[in-house]
């Protein structure tokens, strides 16, 4: 829930609310709970960092309550804590965390005491041109001005990354005509704003404000950038929102991505591409292979090659391939593009110019790509990668000094984001034709009503700086944390006795017939929807979190296209539903569940910029297009659980 | 195998050969074994056609022997017969039989005698300017000159489909720059020759010939088309076979395809599209839905859309439907596009220039689309849809007067097809360089030698010109026959016996246990293949069909970028290998792996146009790219037993 449009509808954290004075608790005598974390999908595999919030009782903690963390063995470990929430009479209601651990413990005991420092902490830098972070293993330079979210990652002294940017394609119309190709402008970020939000010592928070920007000066599609940093990490979580600020009848997103540049710096055979498919299924290329030939290097260097490893001396090889390397292809530049739900495609070229030869093919990308060498190299990776397509992974230029990778939340290989109303209006130009309209198809419409202008996006990515190619099971780990990122969360029992979001929830409760069977027929319906999403394939890049919202029995499929009967849009508060779903159980499947539904509702279905800013949209066809813009869909109510949730 | 570039390799069926004079068998009587013909996937469950060819032993039938056709109820079946071959004695080696069945027997026998004409017989009328050919149930007119390949197809008095044209998209370049978009030329078929090679009674065939033409006048991609029609059939088979003629360095396919107009003569609600995607699944639509709304006009009237049949008058409707009918959206225009074999996309709009809808995803479609409405419809699919990709399918303006469907075999939404050589040389500018180059990556190049001119591909089409919209399980019939034609096939007992294909196999024998080993291994060899294909995804429009022919031990994948030890292009004879294994057992799946093979080797492998016409290409990473072109591939060997075994 980083993304600036919604704020106004949020408190934000640290400035939103005065810290008030202490209050003791009933008796006089403060006495803060212990509380265990636990990991959401279980222990990370690799280093992991962590934001989240704990739920305290009224009454129970000072306002300015300090907190410690403990690992199982009892050691310190380091902590950032800040309010997020007070109860009326001052005490804390919530308190958000942050933890970087280089190997994460099964779970955490949060209790008030004074936080251990971390032996690094991150150091940040306002400078007056430019941020500078330094975790005490990466060091990230952020621009106040210009093109570059981050103009140098440095890892030591080898910058691993460079001029990172935000891209997009623009198309002013779509064309209809099969033989015109409509031409694409290139935007590209341009800074107006940065803000240190948090500066330490264990997690610092960059927020980057600006728009999308042409050659020609022309603006767009306004962005909200928050980079998070963390004590002793090697990766920065990357926060994209932007804001869709057209209505529909022109200008179109035919490509949407983050695109840094990546120094090569290694021989050709010691370069590296991967890119992770399918649970741990990766694809791993040398940019020149020396494995497969005609002949044998030797062993020890296809072993080399293949883990990632530096090779031997050419020196040292069967001499009969160190002689003929010349004639050995570099394959410069590689593409996975994942255009549906269903299935991705990966293919490469040895440059510009050059046919595309097909690699392989896959169903469902988690969306991790990484091109480095031996020296080090970059990773990058988008959460719901698969689920959001049309999305992309581009490296370019490998066999050059400067490779190039792009993310893309919207391929530009797909047919562009088509935001047109989907209807001519059927002659419904005035009240009374609009009602037999709405008494027919269930649909608000009114001319100009079903516009998309100020509709927003979130993504979340994570980009690391890494001292060389990863090994495949550490790859694999990577692509755990951008498929789930590592989550801590509350017992439930602590958060039932928290009384918070209204003390509205139980545990869940078996002990009796009458409530098991509750249990089965709560357990029924998340199940039923679940696998809804999946036989109905409810993603795509707007799509992806909501469900529909009524069912055609004649047709047996959902009502997709019958007016106001189709996308729900929070119809009914799915969210509330899901949310003490969650709170009551700790169920990882819900969590995710109802997190692709908070951000789609708030994102999508509520409007950021425009005259309807603040307001929803109704249930319907297109997410947009119901001309009932109102309250209920755009309430904190329904988004306020994930932010206390994940303190972010 | 109707590819006409192949044609020089393989015996003309009717004229190639004269008929010999007959030959009475040892001892002056002739003695026709009587053969039972099998389906090869079983009993087709609707109204079909098939051709097929039947071996006889040397010596055993008359050069001018006729045939009949029973039923296992001993009723005689309608048949059409040719001869293929001969044995040096002249006495026939192959005929080649056509049969029409309304009601496909399980099985049939053939055997000597008189052929059963057809109840009404398949009349050709060759016309100076066209050809009119009537099976009995539709009516398809065929023009001598000009784009259209149909100009009509009519059953009884009801014209089904008009205008039917291939229509090319070409893209003159690649373009690099993102910014960029290459206009498109359309080409459509410039019809320059039509031959009637068969006229009944039974089965008729029509090849027209020509090339695809833009409006400028420019001409490329020479094709050649041939149109089966059967006796009593709704269908129309339809093998659509074209030339790339371009050395890849410019004119890239950006659309290759088959397009008809639909008159479209039923109200909106009595309109109807279909898509047949995996398995039985099939998305089912009415151009204006009656269903899901929120006033119910009655659950005959829903019943019926649902059905696919003619709705109730709406003077009988809920009339709080009837009245607002037209405020219920019309859905024009429909896109089911599968851009890699793993997933497909569906949308909707409701016309040109409004947004379009996401409708569903699946993972493999079948390949077949209708349009029309409860007075008839147009059906068409294409073989190897999925594994052929990218290919889409394309119902335009179907609330309009005519309708408008595309088969794509290349869909226009995928990138061009690249046919570009893959590296630039890498210095291999003499010979001593290029045997450098050949003993490190097992690739012959030579500098243009890796060209695409003159390769070619055949794809197999089915129109039917139905009088409804079909039920579901009709049209699960109808998908079935695209997937797997119905095909008749000997018994193998009978193709040892007749000693053809130089009686190099024997029936399957696990009589003993050394047998049963080296069955067992043929079996896992075959499995094996099988599997590799769907693990490694040896799919799309060029590569279906192939094999690799080396694998990685160290990357654990098949050397797909490694020179010589790339794509087969039938090195070590696999098509052999299949046909012999098909011949031996009868199998449906070798047979049909056989078939994508000998398609895929004999098409793309081997150049029909230009200076290496009659010659292929040695394996390699694109298929065209080796330098050594030789006959080996080429050899009629390995795709006569498919020609043959299917007499077409």
């Amino acid at each position: 829930m980083a993304a600036a449009p919604l704020s106004s509808f949020i408190p934000k954290h640290e400035s939103a609310l005065p810290a008030p004075a202490m209050v003791p608790a009933a008796g006089g005598v403060t006495v803060v709970p212990e509380v265990k974390l636990t990991w959401l999908e279980g222990r990370p595999g690799a280093a992991a960092t962590s934001t989240w919030g704990t739920p305290w009782p009224k009454g129970a903690v000072p306002g300015n309550q300090t907190f410690q963390l403990a690992a199982p063995d009892g050691n310190a470990v380091p902590l950032q804590s800040w309010p997020l929430a007070y109860w009326p009479d001052g005490t804390l209601k919530w308190s958000a965390h942050a933890l970087a651990a280089e190997t994460p413990a099964e779970s955490y005991t949060l209790s008030a005491g004074t936080p251990a420092r971390p032996a690094a902490p991150v150091v940040v830098a306002d400078r007056r041109g430019y941020v500078d972070i330094d975790t005490g293993v990466i060091r990230a330079r952020i621009p106040k001005r210009g093109a570059e979210l981050i103009s140098h990652i440095w890892r030591g002294d080898v910058e691993i990354a460079r001029k990172g940017v935000l891209v997009n394609l623009r198309q002013e119309r779509i064309e209809e005509d099969e033989e015109k190709a409509a031409p694409r402008d290139r935007f590209e970020s341009d800074i107006r704003k940065v803000t240190v939000e948090q500066s330490g010592p264990l997690r610092a928070v960059v927020r980057i404000e600006g728009t999308h920007k042409n050659k020609r000066g022309k603006s767009w599609l306004p962005f909200t950038i928050r980079l998070s940093f963390y004590a002793g990490a090697e990766s920065i979580r990357m926060m994209h929102t932007f804001v869709y600020d057209r209505d529909g009848s022109r200008d179109y997103i035919a490509g949407l991505g983050v695109r840094f540049r990546v120094p090569m710096r290694d021989a050709a055979y010691d370069r590296h591409v991967r890119f992770v498919g399918e649970g741990d299924g990766i694809l791993s290329e040398a940019v020149k292979g020396i494995t497969g030939l005609r002949r044998d290097p030797g062993a020890a260097v296809r072993a080399a090659q293949v883990a990632g490893t530096k090779l031997p001396d050419p020196a040292t090889w069967d001499q009969r391939v160190t002689t003929r390397l010349q004639y050995v292809p570099e394959w410069g530049d590689y593409t996975l593009s994942q255009l549906s739900s269903e299935g991705f495609t990966v293919r490469k070229r040895t440059k510009q110019g050059r046919g595309w030869v097909p690699v392989d093919q896959g169903r469902r990308a988690s969306g991790l790509a990484y091109v480095g060498g031996v020296s080090g190299g970059f990773a990058l990776g988008l959460k719901d990668f698969w689920q959001r397509h049309p999305t992309q992974l581009d490296i370019r230029r490998a066999g050059t000094e400067e490779a190039e990778v792009t993310l893309w939340l919207w391929s530009p290989e797909a047919e562009p984001m088509d935001m047109r109303f989907y209807h001519d209006g059927m002659g419904q130009d005035t009240h009374p034709e609009q009602l037999e309209g709405l008494n027919i198809t269930y649909e608000d419409y009114e001319p100009a009503f079903g516009t998309p202008y100020g509709i927003s996006r979130t993504s979340e990515l994570t980009l690391w700086a890494l001292a060389a190619t990863p090994s495949a099971e550490r790859l694999g780990s990577l692509a755990d944390q951008v498929r789930t990122p590592p989550q801590l969360i509350n017992p439930v029992p602590h958060l039932v006795a928290s009384k918070v979001f209204g003390g509205l929830f139980s545990p869940v409760d078996r002990s009796q017939p009458a409530k098991a069977a509750i249990e089965d027929h709560l357990d029924f319906l998340f199940g039923y929807y679940q696998r809804q999403v999946e036989q109905r394939h409810w993603y795509g890049f707007w799509d992806y979190g909501d469900i529909m919202h009524t069912f055609d029995e004649d047709r047996l499929v959902w009502r997709y296209d019958v007016g106001g009967y189709a996308w729900d849009n929070s119809e009914l508060s799915p969210d509330l539903w899901l949310w003490y779903a969650f709170l009551r159980s700790g169920r990882a499947d819900i969590f995710r569940f109802a997190e692709a539904m908070t951000r789609h509702t708030g994102e999508v279905d509520v409007y950021h910029l425009g005259k309807w800013a603040g307001l929803g949209t109704r249930h319907g066809v297109q997410h947009w297009a119901d001309s009932a813009k109102q309250q209920r869909i755009s309430t904190a109510v329904y988004r306020r659980i994930y932010y206390y949730l994940t303190g972010d």
